[in-house]
């Protein structure tokens, strides 16, 4: 397989019509926010009652981003002419002229804010269907405690999607923090399933060393059994994992007193080769223990600051290659199906415009 | 209207043949000054006389950049082998050879010094008229005092001429300047008049808060009358503006006593999104107040610096953003009349030089 | 002349099939050691016999640079997901995975180490001839003192190679370190000969003033004869320089007692624009005054700062007028022999590349 054909800008490089990530709750407050959201430049605010909202980052007058002016109830206002937009994107004020001409507006783009998070639809309004968002309810369910974190990694998108897809790197990359065991890992079973649009990953590691987040977390120092549950869904991914004292019948389906994480992963394109990747990670156990829970803060973005550091190296090297052949390996069955399923999905979605066209001419 | 295609280098961004400001007196000393003037890389230097003159900044040998080099005498000697050129650009010494080429010169530009200013020509050396250089003696004269600034812009000089051209954005770019009061501006009586290729507006605000500046420099707490005659001529604006006690005759054509400030405004471009950005301010109160001059320096920098902050952030969005459209308001009714001026001018340029080939061939 | 044709990439800007310096014996320890060798990424390793080796720095995979990763025994393993390569560049192992497929191998590059030098060959495998390496004993042997540098050089290596094969610039770039008296230098006499794929350049300065350096070096304080001897082949130089006092009998061949340097200039490509400037210089004298070797050092190092400064210099006026004529001197004579016997190499290799493909499709 080629890396290439989803590393060209030209022909797209992400499907359109699906959720995002723009944003944690938390991050949008009394200022706009800006972004750069899958090629567009994208500001945020609240309106006045607390609603969150997505318009182009661009003052129909002379191009000024919005973000740098203000916001004022439930309007944004230039920084440059004073031009004043609201929730919809249309001007409602032009200083100095009353009249406001019939192109005065600017684009808005569906936003959702779910369970902390902030969903953003860059494709067609009219296919924004909220019913698609998966809840991840331990985001703000009092029985989790959720760390949230963000980098900037200057690579594509699906590099990212790729890394989560092929653990076998863990051994190799996160050594510090969630390695384990080499040998262990080489014996993991793993299963991957294909569903519609999602690709599952189970994966288990019996009777094997704690890594060093283990310890830390949870003070295992004898052998565990490991569990690895991964879902990718375009574009987001969810990762369930958990650990009990090996042999006391995890893999039988007895969990209870495991230490279970939830991960969820949103590698959110800002353009072809720069990705903002959201992740969070919520623990069940010593909720009210803030100390661990600012260490577990800190573990994940030491991972994936460690995960940064390959991708950006290797996109760095892919960008120089690209008519050089690779290869695919036994273990990268998961992201070859989720690189099928985006390829389908961007397929189905130029099939749609350009029938959409005809329609138009018909 | 568009702002794309002045923005397009391959099609030009700047008429040739006219005069634009390569720097100020003070800059050009005893070492060469080397500045990129419309896309040219130029130095600078005085002869033993003291007369200013520019040069390509490359050496017709290797291509070295003379800048690099010493002046001597009225010379200027390359740093690489040590080739020599005089004022007028020609190759007076090789070292080691006796023999001077006859292709051994560099380009020279016409180049005027007057009221403290270096006056540059980038196109026809046989068009280049010094009596189009309109004198601004408030530079020199003695009975004003006269402050100079620079700024690097990254952007097309057009959005700096539209920024001085359309005042609306004073309220919102300048409001710890020269702002004012809003709603007195959105009341501003705004005349613009086309004369030839020259843009003029005239704004009045009448009855209005003096903005921070006004009381710094004259005093004024209570309200005032304040006007703006604002003169483009490719490429360079001066910009007249006035304050006094409200209600004394001001806009009758009683001035005596007035605050009076004399703004010379010169953009001239590096390269199609890069300008350098110069400009002065002279004043015609309390001269011998050195300290007084320099805070009006130091504001007169600290307004453009808000200029500059938001022209860069515009010249960024629209660079990104070239296909889409714009709307033009009532207050661009001068800046549309100086984008026409500068696009007949190049036409008639372009239209010039095709016939110029047409006759070469005939 | 034009320096343009071999300042465009697309055209090729070196011959491949020549040996070039990819590093000093001393740089390749332990650790896996990244350069830019010729447009190509290269990682050279140590095998645990001590062998150097060069590998294409890709793994076949997915494109991770192999130079993240670590040596162990004779194989470099991936930082990513664990392959393995040996020193041919084949993968030797796949965690999680027995079968090896076929297209499992990186490039590798010869590498002979010699004269505490790392010689690349980064065209034809099967052409690559270790006894087109000449000898440069003085690096190690014991009647010499030798130190080594190397400076990373924003310029085609091409404009390196300009540099030192015209002389006459050293009055005026090095006049700090080794530039001499100007006059004198004027009155140098100077042969220039081509032999095959070498060009020999000898230069006399008869009775003129001792530079810095040989002032510091051996205390020379009255005139002294001078003599240079340059060698160019593709693609490095070697530069014999002596001193001796005036009119003892150098230029009739009686050096005995004199001050003699050893120079070796290895200018590699990096890309178009930048190489990789490796240099040293043998002293025979003072052998085991350690203080005055590593003066040596640092004046070398101060007087190829002084060539980089330039070289950088006219490579970007050269990038933005490529367009524009240049001139050649008399004292070209030698760089336009070197840069002919370049274009003919590379010339012979593109017809060679032809007719094998001719070959290939008969």
């Amino acid at each position: 397989m080629s890396l290439v054909p989803l590393l060209s800008p030209e022909r797209g490089y992400f499907p359109r019509n699906v959720w995002y990530i723009a944003g944690f709750s938390s991050e949008l407050r009394d200022k706009p926010l800006a972004r750069r959201i899958c090629g567009h430049a994208v500001v945020m605010f609240r309106t006045a009652g607390g609603r969150a909202v997505a318009l182009e980052d661009r003052c129909v007058h002379r191009g000024m981003p919005l973000s740098a002016g203000e916001r004022d109830g439930d309007i944004i206002r230039c920084a440059y002419h004073g031009l004043e937009f609201d929730a919809s994107g249309a001007c409602t004020k032009i200083p100095g002229q009353a009249r406001i001409p019939p192109g005065a507006r600017v684009r808005s783009f569906p936003l959702v804010e779910r369970d902390a998070l902030l969903w953003i639809w860059p494709g067609d309004q009219e296919k924004a269907d909220e019913s698609l968002i998966v809840s991840r309810p331990y985001h703000t369910a009092p029985d989790w405690a959720c760390v949230f974190g963000t980098l900037e990694v200057k690579a594509n998108w699906q590099l990212i999607a790729d890394n989560l897809l092929n653990l076998s790197h863990l051994q190799y990359v996160h050594k510090k923090t969630i390695g384990g065991d080499p040998d262990a890992d080489d014996r993991a079973e793993v299963t991957v399933v294909r569903d519609g649009n999602r690709v599952r990953v189970t994966r288990w590691l019996l009777n094997v060393e704690p890594p060093p987040l283990h310890r830390m977390a949870r003070g295992y120092t004898g052998p565990i059994d490991r569990w690895q549950e991964f879902e990718f869904e375009p574009c987001v991914l969810q990762f369930h994992s958990g650990a009990k004292e090996a042999g006391t019948g995890a893999r039988e389906g007895r969990r209870d007193g495991a230490m279970d994480l939830r991960h969820f992963h949103a590698p959110t394109p800002q353009g072809p080769h720069s990705t903002l990747y959201f992740f969070t990670r919520a623990h069940n156990f010593r909720l009210d223990d803030a100390e661990l829970t600012e260490k577990m803060r800190r573990s994940m973005l030491a991972t994936f600051e460690e995960d940064k550091a390959v991708i950006e190296a290797q996109q760095a090297r892919l960008l120089e290659t690209e008519d050089e052949p690779l290869i695919d390996l036994r273990d990268d069955a998961a992201n070859l199906h989720a690189r099928r399923i985006v390829r389908q999905l961007m397929a189905q979605e130029d099939a749609a415009e350009t029938s959409g066209r005809h329609l138009a001419h018909a």
